[in-house]
C-alpha cells in the first residue's frame, strides 16, 4: 500500500477524541490502519484543555482552511450542529474529498442536498456513526440486507430516554426526578429537549427508514411524541398488564406507503426490545426472506461512536485503494425518490388509556359506550385505584383501531366532563 | 450498468432454492439486481422434483462444466459437503471467478487452501451464509468493527441444539425425547451428530474467531463438547441457581494466545444470550472501544441463509463494478498467520458439578475437602434431592479455577467410591 490517506478531523469533543485516540494507536487493529494518518484537527478554540495527548501542531481553529487543505484526503465531521458543519461538508465534497460524519441532525435535515452533491462529485459520504453509535446497522442495511424486501424496522434508538424509562421502571420513580439524576450523571443534556421530546429519535428514524426502504423519508413526515407524559403510574399499570413502556421508533410499509413514527410504546414483556435496558440501543429489522434480525449495543459514548467513525474511514480507504475516483453503489445513500408517507391518521394500533373519573356506578360502562360510538372496541377496561381526592383511576386497552377513530373517541371523552379526565394515552406495539 | 453478472448456482436444496427464488424475483429489492442473472443451476439429479419453478434449461448435472462455462461470472456453492464442493470452488477460483459459499464445514477444514488460492488469483470468496444464516456477523467483523481490538466473541451459533435445550427447559423434558421430536419436525437431522456433538458450532467458531482476531484458528484447536450429557435435572438445578444452560461458542484472548471452545455453559439468567430461544442464533462481540454489541436472528433456514448468499453476490457485483479485477482489502479473509492457541488446560472458568452420593453425614464435607486438595474453592455445595435408590443428589458450584486443577479434582473424586458418582460437569460463563 503506497498511498497514505490523511484525515482532517472536524471536532474534538467526546467522539473526536475517541477518533483521534484510535488513529494514533493503530496496533492490533486492522492492518489497513498503516495507510491512515491523522493530519489536522479542527477545533473551535485552541485554548481549551483536551483530555487526549495530541501534537499541538495538528490543531487549527481555521476549519475552512482544513477542508481546503490539499494534503487532506478524507474529512471527518464530528463537531455536530447544522452550521458550520453543513457548509464544511459541502466544501469538502466540492473539493472531491470523501466525508465521514456522525451528524444525524444535519443528515436528517440536509441529507438530500449533501448526498446529491456527493453523487455529482463521485465521493463517499459515510454515516454509520450518525445512528445508534457503534452498532453496525447502517452498513448492514446497505450491504448485508440488500437481498431482502424490508417489511419493517423498529428500535430503541435514543439512549437517554431508554435510560430514563429503565430507571423509572426499576425505581418506581417519576420522570422529573430521573431526568434530574440523568442530567447530573451526564446521560442527559442540560437542555434535554432533543432527547426527551423524541427529536433525536425522529432524526435517526428518518435516516434508518430511508436506507431500509430505499426512498428518502422527509424528517417532517416522521410522527413524533416524547416521553414527558409517561408517569410512574403508567409504567406500573403497563407492567401489571404484561407490558414495558419504551420510546420506540417504528417504520413500516402501510400498503403502498410508509409509516414512520416515534412515540412511547407498550411492548409485550417477552419481546426482544422490552429487555433493552439503560443507554443501550437496539434495532429490529423484519425482512423477506430473512425474517427478524436484531442488533443491539452501545448507542452513544465516545468509544462506540468513534468505532463507527473509524470503520467508515477504513471502508472509504479500502474502497479507494481498489477503485480510486469511483463510488461502490452499495455504499451510496438512496435519495432519488421521496417516499410516499401514510398519514398518521391512517395508522392502526391498539391503545392504552388512563382516565381519572368519578368513582360512581356506570362510569366504566359510559366510557365503553363512548369508545364504541367511534368504532373503538375495548380489549380490557379496569378500575385500578381510588385516588386521595376520591376519583377512580381507570385503565383501558383497546383493540387495534385506526388513529383517526381513536382521536375522535378521545375528543368525545374529553368533552364529557362527568367521565373525568384523560391522563395518558399511549400506543401498543 | 452495462455489464450483466451471470450466476452459476451449485446446489438446489433449501438454500439453493431460496437463492434461485430471490434472483428470479428482483422487484422491490436493491436496484443492483438488474445486473444479476441466474444463468445455470447445477444439481446432482435432473430427475428430482423441485419446489421452485425453474426453466428446465437452466439445470445441469455436469457441475464441472458449470464452473468451466465462460458465460458464468460468479459461482455460488450451496451444495454442502467437502467434495466435490472443494474441487469445484478451487476450479472456479483458478478460472478467476469469484465464489460465494455457505459451506462452513469446508471453510473450517480447507479455508486456508481456498483463501490462499483466491488471493493468488485476486478473486473474492464470500462466506456470510456459512455462519449464523442471515445474521450479518461476517460482514460486520470484516467491515464494521475494524477500528476495534476484539477482546472476545461468544454466541449461540447452532440452532438445533438451542432448540433442543430451549424445549428441554420449557417442558422439563429429557434430551432423547426432545431430539426425537426435533427430528420429526425437521429441526434436527436423522444423524444429529454434527449438531448435538458440537461439530457444527466448532466449525463456525473457527471461522468467526479467525475473522474476529485476524489470525487463522485451526479447527483442531477448537475445544468441543456437545449437549448429549445435559439432563432435565441439570437444567432444573441450573435454573434454581439462576442460570440457563446453552451450547455456547466462546473465543477470547488469553494473554498472548486465543482460547476457542464450544461446550454447554451455564449463563446467568439476565445475560442477553440467556434469552435466546429456539433456533435463533446470537453472537455477542466485545471490542475496544466499541464495548458489547449483540447480533441475533434466524441462524438457519432457506430464506435467511439465501438472504446472506445473495447479499454476498450483490457485494461482489458492486465491488467488481467499480474495481474489476481487484479485491477490496476489507473483504478478504485473514489467513496469513496461524493464531497461537492457549491449551484448554489453561482456561479458567467456574464449574457446575452434579454428584450422586450416599446419603450419609459428612459426604458434602469430604467432597469439599477433595476439591480443596486441588485448589478448587467452592462457591456453593447443596444437597438437592434423595433419589429413589436412597442416594443423594448434590450440586456444587466452584469458584473460577484452571481447567487442569479442576480435571485433577474430578479424577480424584471419581476414585473415591464412597463419594458416589459424578453425573454432570459443566462450565459457567
Amino acid at each position: 500500500m503506497a498511498k497514505t490517506y490523511r484525515v482532517g478531523l472536524l471536532g474534538l469533543g467526546t467522539v473526536g477524541t475517541g477518533v483521534a485516540q484510535i488513529l494514533q494507536d493503530p496496533g492490533a487493529r486492522h492492518p489497513l490502519f498503516a495507510a491512515v494518518k491523522l493530519h489536522r484537527v479542527g477545533v473551535r478554540s485552541l485554548a481549551k484543555e483536551r483530555p487526549v495527548v495530541l501534537d499541538p501542531a495538528l490543531l487549527t481553529a481555521d476549519l475552512a482552511a482544513l477542508v481546503d487543505d490539499p494534503a487532506i484526503d478524507i474529512v471527518v465531521e464530528v463537531m455536530g450542529g447544522l452550521e458550520p458543519a453543513r457548509t464544511l461538508i459541502l466544501g469538502a465534497i466540492a473539493r472531491g474529498k470523501p466525508v465521514v460524519t456522525a451528524n444525524k441532525a444535519l443528515l436528517a435535515r440536509h441529507g438530500v442536498e449533501i448526498f446529491r452533491a456527493a453523487q455529482k462529485q463521485g465521493v463517499y459520504v459515510m454515516l454509520e456513526a450518525a445512528v445508534c453509535g457503534g452498532i453496525p446497522v447502517i452498513q448492514s442495511l446497505k450491504q448485508s440486507l440488500g437481498a431482502n424486501r424490508i417489511v419493517g424496522l423498529m428500535g430503541i434508538v435514543n439512549g437517554t430516554t431508554n435510560y430514563i424509562l429503565s430507571r423509572m421502571a426499576a425505581e418506581g420513580a417519576e420522570f422529573a426526578t430521573v431526568l434530574a439524576a440523568a442530567q447530573e450523571l451526564g446521560y442527559a443534556e442540560s437542555d434535554p429537549t432533543a432527547d426527551v421530546d423524541g427529536y433525536d429519535a425522529a432524526d435517526k428514524m428518518a435516516i434508518l427508514a430511508s436506507l431500509a426502504f430505499g426512498e428518502q423519508v422527509a424528517l417532517a413526515s416522521v410522527y413524533r411524541e416524547g416521553i414527558r407524559g409517561v408517569t410512574g403510574a403508567d409504567i406500573a399499570y403497563a407492567a401489571e398488564l404484561g407490558f414495558t413502556i419504551k420510546l420506540l421508533g417504528i417504520a413500516q410499509r402501510q400498503g403502498s406507503s410508509l409509516g414512520v413514527r416515534v412515540h412511547p410504546t407498550l411492548i409485550p414483556r417477552h419481546h426482544p426490545l422490552a429487555a433493552v435496558q439503560g443507554v443501550t440501543n437496539a434495532v429490529q429489522i423484519l425482512g423477506d426472506p430473512i425474517g427478524e434480525v436484531v442488533f443491539s449495543g452501545p448507542g452513544a459514548g465516545g468509544g462506540a461512536t468513534a468505532s463507527a467513525v473509524v470503520a467508515d474511514v477504513l471502508n472509504v480507504v479500502a474502497a479507494l485503494e481498489v477503485a480510486p475516483g469511483r463510488v461502490n453503489p452499495l455504499m451510496e445513500f438512496p435519495f432519488d425518490r421521496m417516499a410516499a408517507i401514510a398519514p398518521m391518521s391512517a395508522t392502526v394500533t391498539a391503545f392504552y388509556v388512563r382516565l381519572v373519573a368519578a368513582d360512581r356506578p356506570g362510569v366504566i360502562g359510559e366510557i365503553g359506550v363512548t369508545f364504541g360510538r367511534h368504532g373503538v372496541s375495548l380489549e380490557a377496561i379496569i378500575q385500578k385505584n381510588i385516588l386521595p381526592n376520591g376519583a377512580a383511576e381507570i385503565v383501558a386497552i383497546t383493540q387495534p383501531v385506526q388513529e383517526l377513530a381513536m382521536q375522535g373517541a378521545l375528543a368525545d371523552l374529553r368533552q364529557v366532563q362527568s367521565l373525568g379526565a384523560i391522563a395518558s394515552v399511549f400506543r401498543l406495539l
